[in-house]
């Protein structure tokens, strides 16, 4: 794989008719690089279901998808296929809006043919999906402003190209400052009970040869101590009007001990 | 097994010429109870080296036991013993303790048969052994006035009747606790990497059937945020005169983390 490979987490193949959506299943890295097509419903749901695609902005553009195949057997089937996948992971907020976006644009279609329902839907979809591209690579570039030559960051589980269409969002803002020729170094924290950032972070930043050293959850507190953190970065599943933030778990404790220690987050 | 077996950590079995030392096999807890018999000076320095016997009291009672079997050999062989175990685990300072009295002890031994020599060795080591589990009791029972009924009490990694001779440290108040009569409810860390809190602690406190909720490192600041401890308690590998503790990694992160939510450490 080439590093740009490597974050190459869900793509639409081929037309609306005919098409699928091919998915890495995240579940087998960093072990095996496995793709998986699309193409029907319930193989999408069931890859939400099991975290083979995972990272709120990635779940919403799979959910988008996955009502493109629905639609196939037209609003009914879309309405089915829109149910079910509202059912596969309860708690990210992408997928329930992204659902709901397709099926806005589908309440548009009035009196069209079953094959041009799902034409504008995978437009739809597409366009959502280069949306969420477009606002990881902005969001990268802004980011990076605030990552100095010299950092070493910490990241908790993982908001990388894998958790998005590409590029990520914490992730985006290291590689971008990676791109502009910043020497960084990141702290993965491994992430426990599932490991997103060995398995996923840590593998991501090897991929685009970014120095990494991971680390388990609990030495997070020991190496900003030592002063080897200069500033934290992570995703987070929604961020409120208020700006309280939800994310994975351990990040609580992650903003505390940065809070304790001066550092940035 | 029963609640008082479970915490038979390490015992001497026979006299001091034929005997040996018998081992939990601390490694492959909590799915299988098995126990090792150490008849030589090798076996004893493999299972402090890889784990099967851990914590810092413990494997100090672990090489006085070591010392005996290598005194059957004389003062020469007690010393070739002794300098192979100081090599078992550099960072036990009980290791060296332990060592060093039992060298302490020989040398008070002149011109005596080897039985007798190996005969007041166990003596010595016996006496040890006894002072850790005396230790461990009123560590105990002094403990205990500091948990108050109604309380959840969060620990990090084990410092039970595995880490000693029995009872245990930390542990030991909470089981002096529960003995008055006082409900409590503990939240063990699972404590990576090596998940001494998962397979150790969670599996002690269930032996002795009080309630424990066993959590990955990384939710002890969320469990504090909801109000859930009321204080925390850990074991030392050692504490120093002006009060600073040596601890497993993630104990200082435990530590700032309860300071930040007013929790007593």
């Amino acid at each position: 794989l080439t590093s740009k490979d490597a974050c190459l987490t869900l793509d639409w193949i081929g037309d609306a008719q005919t098409g699928c959506l091919r998915l890495l299943d995240q579940t087998l890295l960093p072990t095996k690089v496995v793709t998986i097509d699309c193409h029907d419903v319930e193989t999408v749901w069931e890859a939400i279901r099991n975290l083979r695609v995972r990272g709120a902005p990635a779940i919403g553009v799979a959910a988008a998808y996955g009502c493109v195949i629905a639609a196939r057997s037209g609003p009914q089937g879309l309405k089915r296929g829109a149910d079910l996948l509202r059912t596969s992971r309860p708690t990210a907020v992408n997928l329930f809006w992204a659902i709901d976006r397709m099926e806005a644009a589908a309440r548009c279609a009035a009196d069209i043919t079953p094959d041009a329902f799902a034409g504008l839907l995978l437009e739809e979809a597409r366009a959502l999906h280069e949306a969420d591209r477009a606002e990881s690579l902005a969001m990268g570039r802004l980011g990076a402003d605030l990552i100095h030559d010299g950092d070493s960051i910490l990241t908790h589980c993982n908001a990388g190209g894998l958790a998005t269409s590409e590029h990520g969002t914490a992730l985006a803002v290291i590689f971008a400052a990676h791109e502009q020729g910043k020497s960084i170094r990141v702290y993965a924290d491994e992430t426990r009970p599932l490991l997103q950032g060995a398995r996923l972070t840590a593998w991501e930043l090897a991929q685009r040869h970014i120095p990494v050293t991971l680390i388990c959850d609990n030495m997070a507190a020991h190496v900003m101590k030592q002063g080897k953190i200069h500033r934290v970065i992570v995703g987070a599943d929604r961020i409120a009007a208020n700006g309280d933030a939800a994310n994975k778990i351990g990040t609580y404790g992650v903003a505390v001990l940065a809070s304790a220690h001066g550092i940035p987050f």
